[in-house]
């Protein structure tokens, strides 16, 4: 019989979660700032204690609704664990990270100690946050690119224009706009609402209204040329 | 204070990995059978308790070493959180499940109790780790759309036959292997080494040798278009 402490030992288990959205021109992640030690009046990521009754899904919806209306996640889905025996002080703990989206019309109200700060130029951030944000950028960085990811950036209708600057702010360059359009219609991801702007609104003429064709996240295969025929119709 | 018990429980953390081959024109799933209750006989992940003074990653691979030569395994990353309450029976217990690729020209020598077992037919599997192979599955499925991770389940050369035998059976439908090469050299993944197949090996002509470009997990961006100049280049 093994030694039960060194061989199987029991651990804390938190959720913590890296809540992104698209404000003021730049991607801004929702942080708490500590009011007791350890790590006091750094910066944190929302979460908390898994409980023994819920699993880490319904964890991180549970503590996300202490700082933000979780009705506005478009989408939440599991980071990565992160385990460094060092990473909190004192008892062991392992962490379930996750990646939040709020659409950039939603303004959630805050508590007092919550506040959005841009993921460029982070505050001092408790335990090993600053690396689970940039974790968390790097996975919406990448899945723009090959998933409708969008979606969860944006208000349900939106011109190519305004598009274009939540995908440049997102991914940290000025993205095209004609390309933009290009690659995500070519897709199939973008459809036009037969709506335009009002007239003279942004002082010009009435821009196209678009919307993501599905709200819910999928792969956006470009290795479609290899599906079966069944497949490639959607 | 809260209820220690209640609010910030301990939980036991176990590491699972499910480590896939293409083999005998299948993707196939290490398994070991239980020789013990609970679910005594019934096929299981290789795997185990996450020791205090290592994180998930170092886990996986220590355990791993128990059942496979770990040099043989070309990719491992992690998968997901599997946290249901009920899980297995028993204390709660939180698994880090990993996915595992092993290249195909491997054979690694297996312990007794361990063997392959085809992802489309498995055998009577224990607690969730079916939902965890479905979940490798459709990962590696995923991933060989948007990245180059076919190099994790090929030998260092091959023929684009060989690789089209190999993405066929990985993806569950049969490929093009004109599409397969036009697609994966259009990306930049794919290079002809410069040498043959010895003539008459497969009764025909030659036929051209190629390798992945990389042998490191990268992804292949389809969303080129709108990265900044700089980044065109690779």
């Amino acid at each position: 019989m093994p030694d039960a402490t060194t061989e199987a030992p029991l651990l804390g288990h938190e959720v913590l979660a890296a809540v992104l959205q698209v404000r003021a021109g730049s991607l801004q992640v929702l942080l708490w700032q500590r009011a007791r030690e350890p790590h006091m009046h750094r910066w944190s990521l929302p979460g908390g204690r898994l409980r023994l009754d819920e699993d880490v899904e319904h964890s991180i919806r549970r503590q996300l609704k202490e700082k933000v209306d979780v009705r506005q996640l478009a989408h939440v889905e599991q980071l990565a664990v992160f385990s460094a025996p060092d990473r909190v002080p004192g008892p062991r703990m392992v962490a379930s990270a996750f990646l939040g989206l709020v659409p950039s019309d939603n303004d959630p109200e805050l508590p007092e100690d919550t506040r959005w700060h841009p993921v460029g130029d982070l505050p001092e951030t408790a335990f090993d946050h600053q690396a689970i944000v940039r974790r968390a950028r790097d996975r919406l960085r990448s899945k723009l690119s090959y998933t409708n990811i969008g979606f969860a950036l944006a208000p349900p209708t939106f011109t190519v224009s305004a598009l274009r600057e939540l995908y440049s702010a997102a991914l940290g360059y000025r993205v095209s706009a004609t390309n933009l359009q290009r690659v995500l219609s070519r897709r199939g991801l973008l459809e036009p609402t037969g709506d335009t702007t009002r007239p003279g609104r942004s002082g010009g003429r009435p821009a196209a209204l678009f919307r993501f064709a599905d709200r819910g996240m999928q792969v956006t295969d470009p290795f479609a040329v290899l599906r079966p025929p069944a497949a490639k119709s959607r």
